[in-house]
């Protein structure tokens, strides 16, 4: 298979807070990957805009050292890297001031694609946004990218949007879901959309039930006070697994285009049904060997966060009536592993006698670790014996067959910035699709807190509380192993 | 995987034509290997029965011999023949006289299972079949085994039949058709009622059409006086192209159990419909570099049988209108291959724009060479790049995954002998099917005859006639390429 790498146009993109976590371990090394594999043009510049008083030869080796530490070593060549950092500048600016902004103004190239990374908290969003216009840096062709957390609920997601709807169109806002920009979770739009064999069994008559687990080996540890505000229905729920939950669910779009895919992704949050109290399981967890409690962690002995959360939910339309979608997501789980599990129902009879070791169809879409999809299917028991039917795996993503590109899939971070100067929104959060999801998460919380919840404690290192598995038993289901 | 070979129980088989070329190339061989993997129990006896005044020590040199031609080398060792050729036994008979059959009688063990197999012309199948009774030789429990051709048309087959019926209740007689022994036949039925996922599409709303080709590289050579009053039609399309045919286009049957299945075969049969004059394509190979041409091989300068044919089937019922059968059988072709294609309709609608290189998914079944399965699918072609979609094979016999047993299938005749001991008569066809796939046959036949037709010249080592490339080139379809 040939790679075909196609350079974007000459742009400016700006990281604000270039200094930063994000900054260093994700961006900067999703940029230097597509230098490396010649998608950048010689005229794509990377502009570090922070508090630091620091000069451009400064940066460039903060940039060094974040290549260094977060690119395999394979890939990090001495060379490249030279290269790449030639086109790294920086600016040192107060997001709330008026340092540096007329410094930025000035390294400007107005013709040439524009993007503003605001790769710092949402408090600053509106700060930059009208420096941005005040100072006459963002043309009409100007892009910003901003991050999660979009809002802690629907009254603030709103403030937010609105914002930024004072200095910038949405069409030029790009909500960052980087769940969005997975291989496999494109492979899934490619597989149901592109082959006469899924789309037609995709909705109830076939589906028994959709599961979608995010679970994560982490505790809050330092991030304590924030997550304590928020939890795993507002910090993973509302955003990650929702958009996941969206792409399974959605009608075709009629292209696969940003606002024909956003929409139908609209139609499916606000299908949303209100969540049943015996369908949501909250839980914390517990100290671990060498690790601390949920509600140490937290810094609250009283906390009624939850750091897992389970729910049942119910998309009321045509297509998935009778279908359940179960979403789990947890920290201080047993493994890190965020897959999406479809699993068809049984044949409605079976014309075999000797069908042990039987079992429904799945297709099972990992996002990580080991990016991947397969399909599971019964066929005969190769050899002599009789008609013995066994399960297995077929590879999707053709990972050994199509060879090293197949498994060599690019981070979701390189394709969204990509994304970005291409001005392809297909992939990010709309506005009004955020707004949906709060609106329907707001709903979800309020009833817990009225009944005066409070989340049961699970053991670190395991699956979650076993009230969990229980949303499944008794339904005659259950979650499909947690493995790496 | 574990190897689960259950032996059968203790059985007498009987071959008539014992020293034959099908009982050296195909049976015998077939034995030794079910014995060499332990499915043959202790007190399984084989009896040779043919004309030539040998004893057991000279016939089991035959079947040595046989075994030593007709079976790898690597599964062929001496320590294991010589406990086969202790099963072995021989009587010198007349088939059509009395020599012989008293001491056949007198081997025969009446409690155990017994098998007969007709290894003989089916002018002899009344005699064998009457002396077997007159001399008490076969009990109740007795099967007997015959080969095609069964019959030359819809008269003499129901007059082998009503023979047969003389001395054999239907349940006793086992008609093979190797193809249907074949392993991936029944990878096929395994796939399509063992899933959920291939039923719901197996209709004419998603299937646009299916091709079974029969391809052989050989002319019809030393064969010339029995082919030319036979000829493709009835040497391979009334048989062997008739139940791939079957078997793909069944409605599922109950239970995977002989009549359930033979009833659903028989259905589809007696929903064909006659085929028109311009949806057939006849031909006969002219002389290659070497090879003589069909006419020279029949030995008749004028000879009007055709060594090619082509023809475009509909099945009259609601789950095929609108989905033809293409088959093509011939001789002297480029490749030898048997291969059964269901493609399956492009998408409706297609929501990407850069969709280069799709196609349609297509479930392709191997039977010779190289038996498998495989079914195209369309993924996102793995890398940074847009949404460029690709079709990739998925494995669907696992050959890789599964190992050896997976690429070391059984010969079809393995699987049928044990089977015919078991008393399993499923793949085998039943009376009533012979005699409705020969009434099709003959209004076929009857049809060109009527029109004087002449087949077309093809050449020798080509993929058949042009005109049969035409027939589906006017379709807007082709066949899939003739390759090994």
């Amino acid at each position: 298979m040939v790679s075909r790498v196609i350079p974007v146009e000459p742009f400016d993109l700006v990281i604000f807070g270039g200094t930063g976590d994000l900054a260093r371990r994700k961006i900067l090394p999703a940029l230097y990957l597509r230098h490396r594999d010649g998608q950048i043009p010689d005229d794509g510049r990377i502009i570090g805009a922070a508090r630091s008083e620091m000069d451009a030869a400064g940066y460039r080796e903060t940039v060094a050292e974040a290549v260094r530490q977060f690119v395999v070593p394979a890939k990090c060549e001495p060379e490249q890297l030279a290269r790449f950092l030639e086109r790294i500048d920086y600016v040192a600016i107060d997001a709330t001031g008026t340092r540096g902004w007329g410094d930025l103004a000035e390294r400007m190239r107005p013709d040439l694609a524009q993007a503003f990374y605001f790769s710092v908290g949402p408090a600053l969003f509106g700060d930059l946004a009208e420096r941005l216009h005040q100072h006459k840096i963002a043309g009409p062709r100007a892009r910003i990218v901003v991050e999660k957390p979009f809002g802690h609920d629907l009254a603030s997601a709103r403030a937010l949007n609105a914002t930024l709807a004072c200095h910038f169109d949405e069409h030029q806002i790009y909500r960052i879901d980087h769940y969005l920009g997975k291989e496999t979770v494109q492979n899934l739009m490619a597989v149901r959309f592109g082959n006469m064999l899924f789309e037609p069994l995709w909705k109830n008559q076939y589906i028994d039930h959709v599961q979608i687990t995010v679970a994560e080996t982490v505790g809050v540890e330092g991030r304590g006070a924030y997550y304590d505000r928020s939890g795993a229905m507002r910090d993973m729920v509302q955003n990650h697994l929702m958009q996941l939950l969206c792409l399974i669910a959605m009608e075709p779009p009629s292209k696969f285009e940003p606002d024909a895919v956003r929409d139908e992704k609209l139609k499916v949050i606000r299908a949303l049904q209100p969540v049943e109290a015996d369908e949501i399981v909250r839980g914390q967890y517990q100290a671990g060997d060498g690790t601390a409690s949920y509600r140490d962690d937290a810094e609250n002995p009283d906390s009624r966060t939850e750091s897992f959360i389970a729910l049942k939910v119910h998309v009321a339309n045509w297509r998935w009536n009778g279908t359940p979608f179960y979403l789990r997501t947890g920290k201080r789980m047993r493994a890190r592993m965020s897959e999406i599990v479809v699993r068809f129902k049984e044949p409605p009879h079976s014309i075999f006698e000797e069908d042990t070791g039987q079992s429904a169809n799945e297709l099972a879409i990992r996002l990580q670790p080991n990016e991947g999809m397969d399909l599971t299917v019964t066929i005969k028991e190769p050899g002599p014996g009789g008609m013995r039917l066994v399960n297995v795996p077929l590879d999707m993503t053709f990972a050994e067959a199509l060879g090293e590109e197949a498994t060599d899939v690019p981070d979701a971070y390189e394709r969204l910035i990509m994304d970005v100067i291409r001005g392809n929104q297909t992939l990010f959060m709309r506005g009004d699709e955020v707004e949906a999801a709060w609106a329907w998460t707001d709903q979800v919380v309020a009833a817990w807190e009225a009944r005066g919840e409070k989340p049961v404690p699970y053991e670190a290192g395991s699956t979650g509380p076993e009230e969990a598995l229980i949303l499944m038993h008794r339904d005659a289901r259950r979650w499909r192993e947690l493995n790496t």
